[in-house]
């Protein structure tokens, strides 16, 4: 049996520059899979069916919760967000890897439920950057940005979480540590299969 | 504060590369420091003192394990063998990454101390490609290295006690994995430093 798929959980701070970060990773590894979320919040201009989100009522979404169609959801102000389950399952048991984009409160579930994955977390180089680059977007006044600030804070604060810390200062040096975090995970010794099956066996039956 | 420098801890069953490999990380990797273990044997051709071991007298030898001066050692046949800690403790302060080949003996001995570092333990493609290296070398009779397999084979069952496992079927490959493995393992949240003073400063209060 081939290696299982590895979940690689990445979050962020708003501004961190964790969206540029997944898609550079996906253009240098491109057998990376990006699990779609479900919302049912109305999409924004540019935003696409089944590649930013997979856009659901409300009802549908109820629905799908109440027949646990999702590894974690969560309600944020009024609209619903879920991770599907059976696409990050079928994804996994094919041996490939797969990104999933959370916030804390998504992985905070996840921990919750002792869900096997490697937890990345995406720092900002410094409070001052983080500040500018949520001003630079341009889309968000004075106010929202400092409470963005705030929450941003609170985020860092949580990164215990995570087993891993990126501090974005580049984002091809970023993506290099990801990537070397992807390689080193796949030879971690609690997952790591090797290819000759005389050796697999003896590594499974531990100690004679 | 400089983050400090991560004890990389390596071990293979005799034949499998070790000593290959960690050539190849040293001229791949100028910075990484390599542990010279002390030993009362004497030298072989070729080896240097301060170079493959630090030759000692089983009087210093003994003297040192009274004045607590190994992080491990053992007695092997006749000779001992010891990792001297002044050394590694130096290095690691000065933030610099540090390898010690060690046999499964000393792997035990640290992991009973629950010495912090990164454990990787090399596996050979298959037991019969073991069987030809060690055959290859010309160095050990039939008997020898039959002995050295069943050793080999004990060893592999023990990997439980690794981070990581890396099938060497290719030097380059292999080196490559131990890199990413280094790189990834300096973003663990639990050693993680980040340069921003003020981040740093909230990532180590945790949540309010």
């Amino acid at each position: 049996m081939a290696q299982e798929g590895i979940p690689i959980i990445i979050s962020a701070p708003s501004g961190a520059g964790k969206t540029t970060i997944c898609q550079a990773l996906a253009q240098r590894l491109p057998d990376l899979n990006f699990s779609v979320s479900h919302t049912t919040r109305k999409p924004r201009e540019n935003e696409k069916e089944g590649v930013d989100y997979h856009f659901v009522s409300k009802e549908t979404f109820l629905e799908m919760t109440n027949r646990n169609k999702f590894l974690e959801w969560a309600k944020i102000h009024d609209n619903y967000y879920g991770t599907g389950l059976k696409n990050i399952e079928d994804t996994l048991k094919k041996g490939k890897d797969l990104v999933l984009e959370l916030d804390i409160q998504g992985v905070e579930s996840l921990r919750a439920l002792k869900y096997e994955g490697v937890y990345v977390f995406i720092l900002p180089p410094s409070l001052e950057e983080l500040e500018q680059r949520l001003t630079r977007r341009g889309t968000e006044s004075g106010d929202q940005i400092q409470r963005r600030l705030e929450v941003g804070k609170n985020e860092i604060a949580q990164s215990h979480l995570y087993d891993y810390a990126v501090t974005n200062v580049n984002v091809d040096e970023s993506v290099d540590t990801i990537l070397a975090i992807i390689h080193a995970e796949k030879n971690r010794i609690r997952r790591y299969q090797p290819d000759c099956p005389e050796i697999r066996k003896i590594l499974e039956s531990g100690p004679a």
